[in-house]
This record gives structure tokens, C-alpha cells and sequence, in this order.
């Protein structure tokens, strides 16, 4: 069923995103201020994917860049409207809605600043099912749908048009040269598809298990609830249902390094509770958990690293020494398992030696 | 007058595109094989500018990178055309005519690699009247008419679309970008007109004036004359007829570094008769020569660097120590010595402090 999103939904929707964003994504709460900004008391309308006309034209739209410019460069918000209409006039073609690329981070938001400045509603779905950082890591390619042609808008009204057929990792190539060269940022509409499409390639109500999500962590606090338990409980009634605690302890080290436009390192943790080391290695995204040397979770599964009391999330960048933490691991959907997911997000697209293993089976 | 260009031009404008190259540019001998092995035993139309109707449409075409990549790198020679047709989706309009932005170097010849695959005409001018190292040093540029939206091919049909509105230099700043991720050389079309636009804003009759330099350097030497009266002869009636010889004398060091994508760097000549230094500095083209630290000719009048014999024109790829060379200056026609044309690509705009100064009112 669609459902009215409001400015009172944004803080609980970037507590869920940043679970979601799995230690990266780029900050949700920067794009929570955008939509509220654009939206004021008005509503977006949030469209069910089951319920989209086959023939409905989707445009998403997202940001791309590195997490940490994102920070201290602010977009003015017009950019991804920009983005989506240098597509559409390219394409000869309107759009009848936007989606997001990425339900985890930022890029949850983008498309809600698009909404509410168009009128346009919002497909509850996304490609990532979480975040990642390259632009062809989507379940819409994976599924025969490919990015190109892609727009790409600058602060300064540029706007790029990259087509690359079906090669979608030369358009990522591409467009990431540009958006280094427009300081760290740019805004993008791509993924162009219609409403058949969407329910055969999206991960389906990432918007509102995002929203659920930032929700139950928030009220479970108010009412002196765990809010762990609202977290799985929340999980139970998705696609991702499998909720596994990898650890409890304390951040003892954090390595960190910015590698050719990622920010790439480690965190080992010690848990409270008896012996052990427990380690975490993150591309943006944490990718793979190892509690002695043994992988307890890996990409795409979700690896979330929260407050050990208040389940608020931590990113990658947030993490610091002395920090007590809980590690959680969160399955994804078969969708995000299959082959042809794993070859374009899996740990081998990662450059990771170990197989994908679903946490469900893993080592508890 | 419109004329036919053949096959059998070409190495003679090859030999005219390399002088007005001015040390830089690329090679045409290789873009020269291109349009021989397309052309075949045809013919190109090249269209004199005066007598274009005002609303001619006209999208110039042309290779860009780096000189020394293009040597490696042999074009499959579609790519240009490929731009062209892009250019032409974007803006919903045929072009009738394709033209050169620049006429020294490689890109005297990739317009006609268009026109022999195309059949369009090509129009007897360009933008530079030489060669430079951006996209953005264009007399269309100076006298209004802007370089987006360009469209830029990549060898694997990858396609891109730049628009920056009124700034040509972040369109250079993007398509640059570009052109290094598709391995170092991209084939572009942009500067979009109409035939009054090329009548106010192109340098004339460049193309014919390459392919007659090169004859005239040719013919003189079968015949036992001197090319370099032939060449001082054929300029004498162009818009380029003052040509002084700067010196004569041996190559005695060369430096060259590749900053940023730029080949940079100094040659120093020593005088064949008396004492004294020359010295020539370079950044891809040469830029400013000096005779005892006094300045003889400066940018964006023409130094060229020949064989002292033969005139055969030596880039500054090509210069090497103990080599017995001639340096001509060259002046270049009104058009590109204004104040908004000097801003563009003077001294200054290659980070010299020196002002500009007209060759022929230079110390002799």
C-alpha cells in the first residue's frame, strides 16, 4: 500500500539508514536537513512496488562521492532534480517517480529532496538493499537493468550525460572522474526503468524497512525497552530476517586510510565477556567480521556496528577507541545471494579470498 | 572558392599541419593514414567560409589527449564521427558541415576522417589558427560562440555528454577528466554554429593554408629553391604575412618533463655563426622564444622549429641534441591578439609573465 512520508518520519528514517549503511554510506542526517528544508509540513507520497503500473517510468536519483567531503561540502539541493531532468530530456521521456540506488546512508534521502521538490512520488525499493560504494554494485544490473544512460549535475548547473551501453562498471569509472573533478561530489539520475522493471530487478520497501527500523530503535528507548529486541523483531517481518549479535566489546583499535577515493581500514574489538579478539575490515562498508580468525559475516550480509546500550548506529568514520559497541550481523534477501549478486557485490568484488557464506549458517 | 581535397593532399598538408602545430598539436601523419584509408580514391568538399549561408549548421570535431598517447594509440577512426552523430542526438539537429577547432597538428585531419566517413563537407577554418593545449583556447570562444555541449567517444562507443553552459574552461576541466579514464585520447565534437557564427568567430582559410605551406616546402625543395622563401612567399599571402628566422643554429639541450597531462619543458640552440644563447620554452607547443634573454617571439604568435636545410618542421617530441635547426616566428592574423583573445591564450594564460608583443615589432 503507498503511505504519506512527512518531515516528522526523516529523523527515525536516518537512524535506519545509517543501520542500514553498514558503517558507510555517507551521512543521512546532512539529507534528512535537505528534505526538510524542501518538504516544510508538506508530504512525499511513498509508492508500494507491488502496486506500480508495469509501464510507470522511474527515474532514480542519488548522490555519489566520497563520505567524508560529503561532510564538509553541504549540496545545495537542486543538484539531483538537475541530474533527473538533463535525463529526462535526454531520454525524451518524463518521469513518473524517483527510487533511491541505495536504501543505506545518504542516498536514502536523495530521492526524497527530488520528491519534494517536483511533486514526484517515491518507489519503496532500492538496488543496494543497504550501501555500497560503486555505482554498478546494483540489483537492477544484476537483474538486466543497466545504468547508462546516467546524468550527472554539479553545483554550478554542469551537467554530464554517460552512456556506456551495458557496461556499467566504465560508466562508474566514468562518472567518478567527473565527480572528483567537481570536488569530491556530483548528483545522479540513472537506472532509468519502468514499473515491471522494479519489481523484477529492486529490492522491494527498503524506505519503510528503514523507517521501521529508526522507529523501533526510538521508541523501544522511550519505553525503556530493548532496543535490540525492537531491532530483530523489526527485521522478522522483512526480507531480512535473520538477526545474529556477533559481539559485544570494546573498540581497541581503528585503523583508517583514504585509498583512491575510499576510505578503507579495520576495527579490531575486545569483547567484554572472556577471551578473543574480534576484527572488522571496511571499504566504505564494513565487509567482512572475524571473531579469532574465524568469519562470523561477510558482504553482502549486513555487518552493523551500534551502541552496545542505545542500538544507535556507528559508522566507520564514528568509530573510535574506547567505544563499547555491539556487533550486529543481518542477512540479506536471495535476491542480493544469487550468482550473478555475488560476482557484482559479493567478497570478490571486494577483492576478498573468502566465499560468501550466509551469516544464518555461520559460527555463532 | 569550395574545393576538393584528394588523397594525394595529404602529406603535404600533413607537412603545413605540423609547421602551424608549432611543436605541438599530435602528429597528423598518423591522423593523415586515417583519412587515406577511409577516403580511399574520393574526395572531401572543403567549403570556403565566406561562402557559407548564415544558417548552415556546422559541428566541428577532433581528437583530444596526449601527444605522446596518440603515437601509441592509433584511433579505430570511428570515434569521431561517433561524437559528431551524439552531438547531433543531444541537440535534435543535423549537421551540415563539419570544421577543424584547431588546424596544427593531428587535429588538421580528424574533420576529414569525419567527412570521408560521412560525406559532409568541411569548412576552410578553425578556432586556434595553430595549435593549443585546451579545448578552451578557441577563438570561437573569445568572440562568443561557447564549446557546450560537447559530446566526447571513447574507442569501446562509450558515449558522454558535457554541458557547462558559458564556461569553456570547467567543460575543458571535465572533458579532460574524461579523456584520461578512456586511457590518455577521446574523440569530441563541440563548438556548435551556424555559418554566420563561423564568419565572426573562426580563423579563415586554415586549411587551405597548411596544405599550401606544405606544397610550397615541397615543390621548392624538388625544384632546388629555397623552402624557406617559399614558405615566407606562401604566408605573404595569408593573414600570417610577416615570417622572421629567430635563428639558425644546433640544438645544444633539451628538457622535457610531462606535468599534468602537459609535455613542458626548454631547448637551447646554439647560434651556427657568433656567439650567444636561444633559448625556446614549451608546454606541449612552443610558447616563448629568446635570444640572449630578450624575448623574439612570444605566444600566440608562431615559433617554429624547422630542419635548417630541408624545413621539414620538428615537434617537440622530435627535438634532439646536436640537430641543425631554423626557428621561425610567425605572426598570427588580428583576430587572435585582442585583449579577450590574449586572455585566452596569451602569455598569461600559460603562466608567463612576459606581455605579449607582435613578432614583427621584436628585436631582430
Amino acid at each position: 500500500m503507498s503511505w504519506l512520508l512527512t518531515a516528522a518520519d526523516l529523523p527515525d528514517l536516518a537512524r535506519g539508514a545509517t543501520l542500514l549503511g553498514t558503517g558507510g554510506g555517507g551521512d543521512p542526517y546532512i539529507g534528512s536537513k535537505l528534505v526538510e528544508r524542501v518538504l516544510g509540513d508538506g508530504a512525499i507520497t511513498i509508492l508500494d512496488p507491488e502496486e506500480l503500473a508495469d509501464d510507470l517510468f522511474v527515474i532514480p536519483t542519488a548522490q555519489m562521492g566520497a563520505p567524508t567531503v560529503m561532510i564538509e561540502k553541504i549540496p545545495a539541493g537542486t543538484e539531483p532534480t538537475l541530474a533527473l531532468r538533463a535525463l529526462e530530456a535526454h531520454l525524451g521521456r518524463t518521469a513518473d517517480a524517483t527510487m533511491p540506488i541505495e536504501c543505506g546512508g545518504i542516498n536514502s534521502m536523495i530521492p526524497l529532496v527530488v520528491a519534494a521538490e517536483t511533486g514526484l512520488p517515491v518507489v519503496d525499493a532500492d538496488g543496494m538493499g543497504r550501501a555500497f560504494p560503486e555505482l554498478s554494485m546494483e540489483t537492477f544490473a544484476v537483474y538486466g537493468v543497466h545504468g547508462s544512460p546516467l546524468a550527472l549535475a554539479g553545483e554550478r548547473g554542469e551537467t554530464v550525460i554517460i552512456d556506456t551501453g551495458d557496461d556499467d562498471r566504465q560508466m562508474e569509472w566514468l562518472a567518478r572522474a567527473i565527480t572528483i573533478r567537481l570536488g569530491g561530489v556530483g548528483h545522479i539520475a540513472e537506472y532509468a526503468m519502468t514499473g515491471a522493471d522494479v519489481r523484477r530487478t529492486a529490492v522491494p520497501r527498503t524506505i519503510s524497512m528503514a523507517l521501521a527500523l529508526g522507529r523501533a530503535i526510538r521508541e523501544a528507548r522511550e519505553q525503556h525497552r530493548s532496543p535490540f529486541e525492537a531491532i530483530a523483531d523489526t527485521l522478522s517481518r522483512t526480507l531480512y530476517s535473520h538477526l545474529r549479535e556477533l559481539t559485544v566489546g570494546k573498540v581497541v583499535d581503528v585503523e583508517r586510510r583514504t585509498t583512491e577515493g575510499f576510505a578503507k581500514g579495520r576495527a579490531v574489538i575486545a569483547p567484554l565477556e572472556g577471551e578473543g579478539t574480534f576484527e572488522i575490515l571496511f571499504q566504505n562498508e564494513n565487509l567482512i567480521a572475524r571473531r579469532d580468525g574465524e568469519v562470523v559475516a561477510i558482504v553482502p550480509d549486513l555487518i552493523c556496528v551500534v551502541d552496545h546500550e542505545t542500538a544507535e548506529p556507528i559508522t566507520t568514520e564514528g568509530l573510535r577507541y574506547g567505544q563499547r559497541v555491539r556487533v550486529l550481523g543481518i542477512s540479506t534477501p536471495d535476491m542480493m545471494r544469487t550468482e550473478g549478486a555475488l560476482a557484482a557485490f559479493g567478497p570478490s568484488a571486494f577483492g576478498l579470498a573468502e566465499p560468501f557464506l550466509p551469516v544464518e549458517r555461520l559460527g555463532s
